[in-house]
């Protein structure tokens, strides 16, 4: 399952009104700032204390307006995962007289912090090459960046996180679901990516390895459509329309599960070190091969001698351990973590007899090794019948459909 | 998918009746023994490389008397996994004169081989509590061991260790289809299977620790069944009936990976000592759960707080690495296994349309966890619905198949 956001709860949608009113739960995210800086609360939150003062200030202020008007800026998405938080920002070129008056010095601040910075805290990084340009959002265009997304590892995952907020930066967050985010942010997104880079492409020729190129994909009329969100855990989603789908199963299996094996197995300590050791190693040598036992095929069953029989089968030998490296262990790892992910989700495309299948989720980010094992998988084990899909926002969709919800409430 | 056997191929069926000519493949168990010392075969290969001579006087000088009348003794059906051999073997009490003539020397030291030790070689051990008694085979009843399987660790899986039979041991193995041998064994021992302990069992109150006791079930009416074979990797199969029946899906993450990462990660080398550290660990401290991240239940989707968000999620932070015991991560990875595991059984369940799923491969030797583990997922996912079932003789029925297949082929 995925572990970013919250299930919904509707009677805090009514909060929005009443910016002062204590949350009715701790557990309120994805969602948006009430409380400016924003910006600052994506860093590390012992930052934003600094600011907490006139944060209460600023938002009593603005509650007036907000009423009136559409909401207060700054506009910020967040979806606070079990290993990452993402946030999108929303920059306005054309503010009220009003909103200027109120939220200039805030909006200066909170760009200079973003846009002046491509790491946030400790761990945060911008992505600054998914910026968006020239998006309107309920009568406000951007001119700048519209994603600028900080990234912090939470050891405690999105429940101790949100206690920070309100107790360290007097931050309230309004909770919605994260799939119903996910799918919004999707569907948004690949709406309005009309230049640069396509939002969602393909591997053409995927079981060729020298002729694996990526391609630009056309989603249109995206549905029905199998979306896999793999973050610390994965969720598998049917998607029939907007507003029409199920979560089909999950598995524990997932991002998390690789870093965390990553890190007990090699010593490794970040996801970008992870992958780079598994860029290097050599899986083959770790886990037992069809061809191992059989000698070949299992051709009755139209297993090919180089399907994984056992993962990890051989490190069962002692000798075996002795021979392999840390660059292998990581490969091995990441080749298990995906083709687990791959064979769940060939069932469930199976079962709801859907052919387009979009990975997302910050499994795949910068992790070509796993899209093309993935593209590899759909297209071998369904002879052609199953296409894998990526987006270039991999992660940030949750975020995207949270900032969007509090614009256009569904 | 599971790793014991190879594909059928008919032609050598044929060989039955021409024990001299030489094999057409190196792919040929599980099977039987044209030769002797069967029970040498099972231990360690240098050992029977003493018995070559006499093996081959003896094959030649059998070969007239099996055309004649039934196959020559000793009976031996053998299943050569990724991870393990094993073994059944079928003691005869009413020979005929002549076959008593040809075979005493051999069936007496292959007695003294067999029923004199509980141990075979380095690492083989005899299951005396699973032999049958007065089994009748072809007009043959035994009254001593049916059952003495050893069972013989392969690091190099069944492919090299064929050879070393014919190289060393001047032995043939006769080639069958595993899955058809499994699904022959396992209706076959719970045909015969009358007095004692029942062959067929599950877990009443599988969700209730306190209450969850051990009970027998009867099989009768069997199809259809969901048969998850859990070695080394793991074969889902649908079977309606005896013959007919298809293999579902498989995945690679199985018994050998649950004792390969063991291995890497707490320096244990034995499957029982895995299990034992386990037994003594709590792998909530390495996994993150749905509570760690959401305070609670993922209730919109009905997944508790208890549920596992991410494998392994919590050994990305350095801290949480240090915090856990090396008991702790067997046990995570145990139930990693053993869940993935439940979770694809239960998708292929509901996809079927089967309500009963019986469990068996030496995965679950010893391994209570897992199996209380299983029933545990399957009752509580499927909301009673579906119901685990597990066999006493777990991982010995592809042999048990085999060992049929010689005496009536299919």
């Amino acid at each position: 399952m995925a572990l970013n956001g919250h299930q919904r709860d509707d009677e805090t949608i009514d909060e929005d009104e009443t910016p002062t009113k204590q949350p009715r739960s701790n557990k309120e995210m994805p969602g948006y700032f009430r409380n400016e800086p924003s910006g600052e609360a994506a860093a590390p939150a012992g930052r934003a204390t600094s600011d907490r003062r006139s944060s209460n200030a600023t938002t009593r202020h603005r509650s007036d307006s907000v009423k009136k008007t559409r909401p207060p800026f700054p506009w910020f998405g967040m979806d606070i995962g079990g290993t990452l938080v993402k946030l999108v920002y929303f920059e306005p070129k054309d503010i009220t007289a009003e909103e200027e008056q109120e939220e200039v010095e805030n909006l200066k601040s909170i760009r200079r912090y973003l846009t002046s910075n491509t790491a946030y805290g400790k761990t945060g990084i911008r992505d600054v090459h998914l910026e968006l340009q020239d998006l309107t959002l309920w009568a406000a265009t951007s001119t700048s960046p519209a994603s600028t997304p900080p990234c912090a590892p939470l050891e405690g995952g999105a429940y101790k996180f949100e206690s920070d907020f309100r107790t360290m930066a007097d931050l309230q967050l309004h909770k919605l679901d994260e799939l119903d985010c996910l799918i919004r942010g999707v569907l948004y997104i690949d709406s309005v990516v009309s230049s640069g880079p396509s939002e969602c492409y393909y591997f053409e020729n995927p079981t060729d390895p020298d002729h694996c190129i990526q391609r630009p994909y056309t989603l249109e009329n995206p549905y029905p459509l199998l979306l896999v969100n793999i973050g610390s855990g994965v969720s598998i989603l049917a998607v029939y329309s907007e507003n029409n789908y199920k979560r089909v199963t999950g598995t524990s299996l997932g991002g998390g599960t690789f870093l965390g094996l990553c890190c007990l197995l090699t010593g490794c300590s970040t996801f970008e070190e992870a992958l780079e050791m598994a860029s290097q190693g050599e899986s083959t040598r770790v886990d037992k091969l069809v061809r191992d036992i059989y000698g070949g095929d299992y051709e009755r069953f139209g297993l090919p001698g180089w399907t994984v029989a056992s993962s990890f089968g051989n490190m069962m030998s002692k000798e075996k351990r002795e021979s392999v490296s840390k660059e292998d262990l990581a490969r091995a790892t990441l080749v298990t973590i995906t083709n687990n992910i791959g064979s769940i989700t060939r069932m469930c495309a199976l079962n709801e007899n859907i052919e387009r299948v979009v990975f997302v989720g910050n499994f795949l980010r910068v992790n070509t090794l796993s899209m093309k094992l993935l593209a590899y998988a759909m297209d071998y084990w369904s002879k052609g019948q199953l296409k894998a899909l990526f987006l270039r926002h991999e992660g940030y969709f949750g975020a995207v459909g949270a900032l969007l919800e509090l614009l256009h409430p569904s």
